[in-house]
């Protein structure tokens, strides 16, 4: 591929007036969309207003006046629209981690006489410690069994309470069929549990359609809500009623404001809230939320599986260079993952460069696409910068190799 | 007292001045800093230049260039010095409630072959609502017991796990004796878990001193974090590593960035995290306890024994009300309860002339009072106004009367 056939491809593509709507350093290639969104500008003078005047000149009364009791519904509505939710089945609240718990606990209670959850064994890992910590905490009368990928459908036993999964792998990017799986599921008498924190804004979903009973995701990533935003729930209309979450805070009360001193849960999906909602981050969520009001779904899907093609096509046959991601562009998310027993160092000397990716151990680069911002062009770019770098061995300066955490 | 008189308190008051770094809407007595703090101007400053240039300009690089990954515990070292603990023993984190969860959960599983939660009946709901939930969880394995205030001595059986109180109650402002029932609950063999959410920022505390077990706390009152700010939790250097708390995310594992399939708890107070922090709201929080830096939490609360005290003479013989706060202002927190009838009508139009308190059901007019930010004047001028609603009955127009809720 030539530079001139990127910029056509920028100047074909339906999506190309959405990046202007962030801000993004010059000079700078971002491709850690899947790890922190970048900033859409909306955000600043959004948070701007609401600091000033909800928060400093409305005070106490904003709960009212500025409906931030009803915010958790409000966005966790704007986040069921992207991904194939009718409306009272998300909320926006707590972190992954948390809503994780608070569903597996819930789908355990439900599922009388099972006890397994069921999980990959390469799952992101605060999914596998959060149902660690539930099987801990009922002294094993929960118990976490993980399986390899391939190994799934085989280990839907009848002791398998719910099998909970993250939609697309955050090491490799590979898509489970969440259809399949969910329907394999449903036919050994499992619940589903999906994490959709890599999926939510990139890759089409039909929760409601697919029957999904349970999901979590994350605000930060392709949703642009910023570092540490609030993250959501999903649970379905069919279960709200019959299942009951244990973190049962005063904000998931039928009644809140009675302060009444037991505890009753509200009928909908308020009933997964727990405490005082985060309302300054859930606002920066909010307004990001808006870059997805006229846009669609499946057209970002399509710009993604374009600009991971491209760069495929540009870096996997790289020396040293083993393509982690599927080759068929269907079976992967908005991410390619490249294997190199260098992978630190490179990531570091391409950051050097400008071009933002991030490594995971042991040897994964990992690029992610946002089709919001990224241009076919800079993705042309990256590659060429990451092709210059294997090339001539830059990367093996000293300086590149000093580790440093980054998430 | 005078209007002079008031403004002579004002005069001679050393924290006179902090209430500059405050943004208070012209023409409001607020009092409801025990619900919502006021803004401090830095906050917007702040969170201006954090979006702008951390989120956005330096985008995934501030975990580290910024130090977004301490940020829960250098947050909580700052929360730790006002409320009397030594740095290592306090994170930022999560809700209040979830908090509780974690600690109740940590306590009871310490607590070998004991099973009482004992509280007090009348305790925060979300307080009591938590513990139910780890009761239900556990399949009453945990149990919940609640008793008058009084009678929370004689309840220590030595079958309570854990004394789980809150130092100043959110109705009537009463301080319960923090380092008594230590001891008492210590000398039967419980743990205690105090929840500051109406004391931090306001009480002197002494948590180390008085060798305080656990704690927990939100940010958004007397510390003016924001609505629905990180809360924080606390825990004594020697239960640190003998405690595990059941939602065990990757915030929590000794080495994140390891992604290990199997959870390991961090050595320290980092164990009690679970998801993926808040950076923006913590952001806010941080700013905001940099009005704590030079502030004598002492002068905090002579002011504050000031202010309640003005206010209860005002206004405690007014017809048909009745002082549910204790008379002794050494066992009133920094707020004022007032019971009538028509509470919620009265709360209506003092809001209505521009005075900001909060209704309790059934029958509370509540007022808190911030010494960083509220006057002697504002307090006297307060008092006067609900003088003249009551006094003139204006409080039974029908506007008046329509019932929303408030936090």
């Amino acid at each position: 591929m030539t530079p001139d056939e990127a910029r056509q491809l920028d100047a074909q593509d339906p999506l190309r007036t959405s990046r202007r709507a962030f801000d993004l350093p010059a000079g700078l290639i971002y491709l850690d969309g899947n790890s922190l969104g970048a900033l859409p500008h909306r955000v600043r003078q959004v948070m701007a207003d609401v600091i000033a005047d909800e928060w400093g000149r409305d005070l106490i009364r904003s709960w009212n006046s500025h409906d931030w009791i009803n915010l958790p519904l409000t966005t966790g509505d704007r986040i069921g629209s992207i991904i194939g939710a009718a409306p009272g089945q998300v909320i926006c609240t707590d972190s992954t981690s948390v809503n994780l718990f608070k569903l597996l606990a819930a789908a355990l209670q439900h599922q009388q006489g099972r006890s397994v959850i069921l999980s990959q064994t390469d799952n992101f890992p605060t999914d596998l410690y959060m149902a660690e910590g539930l099987a801990r905490l009922t002294g094993e009368a929960v118990r976490l069994t993980t399986v390899a990928a391939e190994a799934l459908s085989q280990a839907l036993s009848d002791d398998v309470a719910v099998l909970m999964l993250t939609h697309v792998n955050f090491r490799d990017g590979r898509i489970h069929d969440l259809p399949g799986l969910t329907r394999a599921a449903h036919d050994a008498g499992a619940l589903v549990l999906w994490d959709l924190s890599h999926s939510a804004g990139v890759l089409p979903l039909a929760l409601d359609e697919h029957q999904v009973d349970l999901a979590v995701g994350c605000g930060y990533k392709y949703l642009n809500g910023g570092p540490g935003a609030p993250a959501w729930l999903y649970v379905n209309h069919a279960l709200q009623g019959r299942i009951h979450q244990p973190l049962s805070g005063w904000m998931g009360h039928a009644r809140p404001f009675d302060f009444s001193p037991t505890y009753e849960p509200a009928t909908g999906i308020s009933r997964f809230l727990s405490g005082t909602p985060g309302i300054l981050s859930m606002k920066a969520l909010e307004a990001a939320l808006d870059l997805y009001a006229d846009v669609s779904i499946d057209a970002v899907r399509q710009k993604s599986m374009q600009l991971t093609g491209v760069f495929v096509r540009q870096v996997a046959s790289l020396p040293g260079v083993t393509l982690a991601s599927p080759e068929d562009p269907e079976l992967r998310g908005s991410q390619v993952s490249l294997q190199h027993p260098d992978a630190y160092a490179i990531v570091q000397a391409l950051i050097e460069r400008g071009v933002i990716g991030d490594f995971r151990e042991p040897d994964l680069m990992r690029f992610g696409f946002a089709p919001l911002y990224n241009s076919f062009e800079e993705v042309w770019t990256a590659a060429g910068i990451l092709a210059e770098i294997i090339g001539s061995g830059s990367y093996r300066e000293p300086r590149f190799q000093e580790r440093r955490q980054v998430t």
